[in-house]
């Protein structure tokens, strides 16, 4: 294959959605498509199906016909990717590309955010982490889902705001402007709907009631206020200690990331950088250099 | 059936297993049978499964021809059996035995714990919850749950636990004795084996670590004493919230209550007094009542 002619693909695949950006050679954009869930972990088979779908329609977007796909150069940021077992499955698989390369969500985010330089990043939208690459290798800090970790984010705003409103309707503690938000929201009326409509709810639909949380405590509510600030003292400590021993700059990204960065500390405010590149930009990039990441 | 001859089970079921205790017409003890778990919201089929094993292993125990199931009248509590689906479900049970009755396992705890008179019940072992019965009502208060309440519960106080190792082993809090005897205890040696061993952990398996933070708390560690502070606090104000306006008297029933009491406000400690009787003995005291709750 004349390789002017070559196709990159960069995949940013997550538990909401798969995206998958076409490049030419140039590293220039071409055409995109996006598809259902990509987490490695929580769903295999899915995640492979949505990969493959997210490409086929970039391709069409290109007005290119489905055979190309065997010519395309895949490279595949993936939630879950960096569990070992799913990894090797992952490498395991019989795709229908000319080539594939996997790595974490995480990874190709951080390499594209700094366009492939050192640098550090914090992702705060349904779950929390952060992740520095330097020198060639990438530290992962934080994001350990929605049961063990992810403070900050958008699942763990929702949880304690729900878990907040079912001990004021025990009379706990006060029942205030979050609690009347919250059951007007889920349009529960007493503590019995409320827990059955939350308590096996996804942590997406948990961070769904974020951007509300946030909102009021910009409004000056106390007990929103209390949960942001609880919320961002974590994510802010857990920048510096990514950014620690280091003079990186810090990207931010995710849905509640412009909400949030008000109340991050001067100190972590000052090392803030805009993004240079998205995610796929970053798998895309990370294919042409010669990193194992 | 002569009234003398009657036999009377009285039934506590819960995540873990399933008792049955047989009376004779005077409330006097005959037999007990064990079975599997009996969580009426988790798991129906199961949990009908458990019951009728349980009677008839006391029934065997108690030397009485399996045949003589049909003259049973069983009175059972069972967890989840509030949920008004699942309370719909398990009285259209065609059931095999003379009469069947149900109601919370909250309900039957604190019944048989205060001998059918008014009172106050803290349960705390793999959740938290509590109620009160007074002129024939039983409240509930707490009790929400793993993901949305069940604070100060051993599921609660291993949960947090296994969080802190993981931000010690970021680097974000001191690594201390803590958080070495959870990482002794699971085996584990790093942030992922230890995220791989107890992301989808039960209940049950979290609170398998709790008599083990409360040990550490006891011998004076920071860390292990903060979240006993904290657990109790909450099931302190729980106690004082369910026996506000009252002067009825508190049981605290579950496997961490004689270890936790000692951390309880003097207020609520004056108040707790010594269980009357078994969840089975009250099941089977509330079918002998004209109560129905």
């Amino acid at each position: 294959m004349n390789n002017n002619l070559a196709l990159y693909a960069g995949i940013d695949g997550g538990g909401s959605k798969c995206s998958a950006i076409l490049f030419n050679h140039k590293g220039e954009f071409v055409a995109q498509g996006i598809a259902g869930a990509a987490n490695a972990a929580r769903d295999l088979p899915s995640t492979l199906h949505s990969i493959v779908s997210s490409i086929k329609l970039a391709l069409k977007h290109a007005e290119l016909g489905l055979g190309s796909i065997s010519q395309v150069r895949v490279s595949a940021g993936l939630a879950g990717a960096g569990v070992p077992n799913v990894n090797a499955q992952l490498l395991a698989w019989k795709h229908p590309f000319a080539s594939f390369k996997v790595t974490s969500d995480l990874t190709t985010a951080c390499y594209g955010a700094h366009a492939g330089n050192d640098g550090v990043l914090l992702i705060v939208g349904t779950g929390s982490s952060a992740a520095r690459m330097q020198k060639g290798q990438l530290k992962q800090f934080g994001g350990h889902g929605f049961v063990l970790g992810d403070k900050g984010s958008g699942a763990w705003f929702g949880r304690k705001a729900v878990a907040s409103t079912l001990e004021a309707l025990d009379g706990l503690i006060v029942f205030g402007s979050l609690n009347k938000h919250i059951m007007t929201t889920l349009a529960v009326t007493n503590s019995t709907d409320l827990l059955q409509s939350m308590n096996n709810a996804s942590p997406s639909q948990f961070a769904a009631l974020a951007p509300g949380v946030i909102g009021l405590a910009k409004q000056g509510d106390n007990c929103a206020m209390a949960l942001v600030e609880e919320g961002v003292a974590y994510l802010d400590k857990l920048c510096q200690r990514t950014l620690q021993d280091t003079n990186l700059s810090l990207v931010l990204m995710g849905g509640l990331a412009p909400s949030l960065e008000p109340w991050f500390s001067s100190v972590i405010r000052e090392r803030i950088v805009k993004p240079l590149g998205g995610p796929e930009w970053g798998a895309m990039r990370l294919l042409q250099s010669d990193l194992s990441i």
